[in-house]
């Protein structure tokens, strides 16, 4: 017990009553729960969110996932929808602001989210414009500084290669190429994004699946009310209050306030070590920076250098394994194939 | 027969004279030769051409995928090697010339080449300035206009990343991260990417493997004279002489004129038909139209349409069967890790 005389008091009171079959009890009463096992039980959780998908078969998913690595989706044929949702980094970009067509800096220098996991947010985009990852697949195709494709162009890229089009007819019959369609696919590849950690063991009852210091810093979590904005099946995603009870520290870095409402989708926490920097303006590179940060505007309370700590260890623990991607071969361009326009 | 009868005299006199068993021979006897089957086969094709490489291990290999995925290699965090030489895209990136950090386009109109076979190449760059691969990894990493990373700042991101000093300890010792490492590594990884083709069972005997159209194609190939610089294991890869018998019909494109003895690296055609456009310009996206330019600039002679077209259809039969490569993930950030120069 000697390491733990270090932390402050409220740490030692949450680990000296800390009994982890409680603790699984106390987190799911506030609403955290394990990742679903397969399709069907992601189907349960969209249809609680009230958000409508197609029937989710591996061949779709196949499909969607060479459209996922496809740059030609892309008016230069350099941008996949992997560039900024890099499927080996935490499925982000590692960059404060996303970047796209001729290196133009999003307008609003908004940071690209995960897409792991993202299926089970309650809302995709920071306004939360978009409800289900279909909706959310086409933007990013479309606006001009990430792939700057209109829908026509892109379906006709997509109509131009063989391959796709047979693969088209073949899972969506008649109405075949549309630009429905090539979200749709993309949206159910990013289905099987689902990244299982050792905290849904630990929901799930392996006691021992979280250490005690990650066991304390889940008590704390709970504890000091991250898991208000923080809860459900993503921890996250789900839109918010933005700066509740303050200013963020570099709010003058893009034009973002939330939505009409001043509502902002709250990112999940999944997968966080990996998806630096941090914010909807990726402004803050260090974990314990953003958790101090958050306590300070979202809940107005002071987060100790410790707590942080103990915090982000718990968060550490919410980095799932990732599925295994083969990298798709991509069909051959022909001659009607419509030209890179750099 | 009646579909030759629409063939050019030269092709009928081909087709009827054909037998495959002499055209495997004559195949040989003119230097062609099919792809070696192991790591084993590459070294003693390398060895033949003079080239050094270092011990070839799995674990290497490995180590090198990540960093050919890595985009953190890069300074600004976004381009990897895979960028501009696409494995899902016959190794390259389906623009004329490469574009790359702060979108710069490549300030002498070169096209990217295929990274796939490229250590059976006697050479690399289109000027031929490196022979090993692993001297070549180098120049991209560096080059202003391609991922812009100095040696050094590539050094320190990757040694800012334990698991990869951790791997790199393992691999190469106490000299571990060194930028020539890091190119070694990346190197051994590319001598993975090795894609036989039906092409490749031909010239080992098994006359069925081609067509008897792809078959009067190789032979047109031989007859014609494009084996003269399109030879060995790679049909290319060697430096041969720049425009021979004429100017390029897009020559203004880019300042690129070979070498300083006006020697240029004939491009494989290994996977030819997924990687338009073609030449060091990238300026022709014609497979048909770049045969009969090569036959003009290059020889001398006039390639009608139908000859081009049975060209190709031999050249089609050179796509070869990918590497499965599955989708690395890379390694965490810390907060030692240099953050993206945009």
């Amino acid at each position: 017990m000697k390491r733990f005389v270090m932390f402050s008091s409220v740490v030692m009171a949450s680990m000296l009553s800390l009994n982890a079959a409680d603790l699984v009890e106390e987190a799911k009463a506030v609403g955290l729960r394990p990742l679903p096992k397969d399709q069907q039980g992601i189907e349960a959780v969209l249809k609680e969110n009230g958000i409508e998908v197609s029937k989710f078969t591996n061949e779709k998913a196949e499909l969607g996932k060479k459209l996922y690595f496809e740059p030609r989706l892309s008016k230069s044929g350099l941008i996949s929808c992997n560039t900024c949702h890099n499927l080996g980094m935490g499925g982000a970009d590692g960059i404060s602001a996303a970047v796209g067509h001729r290196w133009t800096a999003n307008p609003h220098h908004l940071n690209s989210p995960t897409v792991y996991n993202s299926v089970l947010n309650t809302t995709q985009f920071w306004d939360g414009r978009a409800g289900s990852l279909a909706d959310q697949a086409k933007g990013p195709i479309e606006a001009e500084p990430e792939m700057a494709t209109p829908a026509k162009l892109a379906v006709s890229k997509i109509n131009s290669l063989p391959e796709y089009v047979n693969e088209f007819k073949k899972i969506y019959g008649r109405s075949g190429v549309t630009f429905d369609n090539i979200a749709d696919a993309i949206a159910t590849f990013e289905r099987t994004l689902i990244t299982p950690s050792r905290f849904d063991k630990f929901l799930e009852g392996d006691e021992k699946a979280l250490s005690k210091d990650e066991q304390a810093g889940l008590k704390l979590f709970i504890d000091k009310g991250c898991i208000a904005c923080h809860n459900g099946v993503n921890l996250g995603g789900s839109m918010q209050a933005f700066e509740i009870a303050g200013k963020y520290k570099f709010a003058t870095l893009g034009d973002f306030k939330g939505d009409a409402n001043g509502m902002v989708k709250t990112p999940t926490l999944r997968n966080i070590a990996e998806t630096a920097p941090y914010f909807h303006n990726g402004a803050v590179w260090s974990l314990t920076e953003a958790i101090q940060e958050m306590g300070s505007i979202q809940l107005g309370i002071n987060i100790s250098n410790k707590e942080a700590k103990s915090i982000e260890t718990f968060l550490q623990a919410l980095t799932g394994e990732k599925p295994v991607i083969t990298y798709p071969q991509l069909p051959i361009a022909t001659d009607k194939t419509p030209k890179p326009e750099l």
